[in-house]
């Protein structure tokens, strides 16, 4: 595949703008809302289009004693929303309904740009009762979810179908002294990644899984992507923050994303080796450690995967190089890169 | 006064809820926009509280011919909107005719919670057009505005009577070693004060007024609250960030705030003395430097002033001290702390 040609330098608003780059309430499309249980006051958990309202309608075809999984309704301002039908009450039953539905639509050719063979990960993710609140309602059954506090499990391929949020660790691995200036492992993406081929990634960067935590999540990334050993992750990685956007793809598809975000300082005095990332797995081509100063002109052209562009920006934001005195854009920056995401959407 | 008295133990939610405690989408009393000129199209610049719009509706009494400085209007979705009527169109007549209507206000007697002789500040504060975006617009008339790029100034005690966002600088000094741990200067306040007497603060903080950048309004407030010496701060401050939030008072008066945050980590290898904040103008008590693991339950009692609390929140947050992991309302406090001002209050 081509690699990623370069733009004219943007702006850092706009590299935000490619990553939050869509809002629910200013759609084209109308969309509804995807509630756990009928109701307004049931939290949203996502968001579908009107191709996959109609698809999950269709689900509902058949004789009339048969049980039908999916139900629509207008809540009391008559804005449309569907839910599972009230029978469909357990993560184990939410679970099994998702898992059978998507894998007879990528079997029969549905969706296939999304779900397709060459799309479909097999790996589960965790859809969460309210994206932003406390988790911990009781979890009706917990059976095999694991006494974990999430509503259900669902293809990762499938959450840009359904608009549910998913949730991912990003770290930045870097070195500042006063002679060098601050330094990081930077990673280029292998051409063949069915996503950003090529591009420019954080240090460790992946999705959380169901059954793990965002710590433990970042553990087992840095090992499968960089070759970072376990203890060099749980002795040096800081949490630091989170940043949160609604990603649209190019096909309309909707991603909305929190990535909590670590940093790893390589102490000053420290042997660097056990910090320096290594290619593992092969979703990496190479790692390379830049200066920042190098950095910022290949981001500002465009060769970032966009929310590693958001998390370098929120990096240099906490690290004092972005500041409300020489960004204008700066608060605009801030409240974009740490966004809600209200599901108001009529 | 009295010394604050000590909660049961909040939440860190419930903190960043005492300081963004207000959302204008759900405000129970319907509000008006403040626009620079009429037209949905120019940017809100505050909100309005009944009483205040039938009061700028009344300064409008007088003879046909006279020229009547505001106009009452219904947006395109018959939203009702206050702005400055068509003559008063530079930053100099928009500054002109609100100090003449605020003064007349004060010494009348209107408002005296807000803008009374004892609430009276006598600082002229920034209004942008744009309270996040880029203040880039050239100026209709530089004049007495200094070329700065805002739509005109207004008294600070009023801000909260018109609901414009008004812009602060909050730094917290700090020590971080293995031996002691993260200890940081804590001021209390001077129970003279007339906004939260006695409680704690950060060890520095102030508004940022008409003329200056955050930057120098730091350097300015560092030696008149704490005495810490310009080339201290100029050397050692650092920008990380902000956070922005929708505060009420108990009187229901608007105030959304922006505070830029900084950090003064001093040099483990340093002299400490240069870096030790002192009262200098009788705002402040006394500091102290305590280790964050005293400052913690303070301010979890609500002995902080409310957006102080948010300002440490986020350095925890970004500090590692608060995580994905050990914190349920970690996203939630993350996004209110970086709110955004929408004024859509119908």
């Amino acid at each position: 595949m081509a690699e990623p040609s370069p733009t004219a330098p943007q702006s850092y608003l706009s590299l935000v703008e490619t990553c939050d780059n869509f809002s629910p309430a200013r759609s084209a499309e109308k969309l509804a809302t995807w509630r756990l249980a009928p109701g307004p006051s049931s939290p949203a958990i996502g968001l579908l289009r009107p191709s996959v309202v109609l698809q999950l309608i269709n689900e509902n075809k058949g004789t009339p004693d048969e049980q039908k999984p999916w139900s629509f309704f207008l809540d009391d301002t008559d804005k449309p929303a569907m839910t599972f039908a009230p029978w469909v009450d357990t993560p184990a039953k939410r679970t099994a309904v998702m898992q059978e539905m998507l894998e007879r639509w990528r079997d029969t050719g549905l969706y296939p740009n999304v779900i397709g063979p060459r799309k479909w990960r097999g790996e589960m993710y965790p859809i969460y009762r309210n994206p932003f609140g406390k988790n911990d309602a009781p979890l009706e059954e917990a059976g095999d979810e694991s006494g974990l506090n999430y509503a259900f499990r669902m293809e990762r391929a499938a959450c840009a179908l359904f608009g549910t949020v998913t949730y991912g660790v990003h770290m930045n691995v870097f070195l500042d002294d006063p002679v060098h200036g601050c330094r990081i492992w930077v990673p280029k993406r292998a051409k063949t990644k069915q996503t950003w081929p090529g591009y420019f990634d954080n240090s460790v960067a992946g999705g959380i899984p169901a059954g793990l935590g965002p710590f433990e999540s970042l553990v087992k990334e840095s090992m499968e992507e960089a070759s970072i050993a376990e203890e060099v992750v749980r002795s040096h990685a800081r949490a630091v923050g989170s940043i949160s956007y609604f990603f649209s793809t190019s096909e309309g598809w909707l991603q909305p994303e929190i990535e909590y975000l670590y940093d790893l300082r390589v102490p000053s005095n420290a042997d660097p080796a056990p910090f320096q990332p290594k290619p593992l797995d092969g979703e990496v081509e190479s790692f390379e450690l830049l200066p920042l100063e190098d950095i910022v002109p290949k981001m500002r052209a465009g060769l970032f995967k966009a929310n590693c562009a958001g998390a370098l920006i929120d990096f240099m934001i906490r690290h004092g190089y972005l500041t409300p005195d020489n960004e204008p854009d700066f608060q605009e920056i801030i409240t974009r890169l740490h966004g809600r995401f209200e599901y108001n959407t009529w």
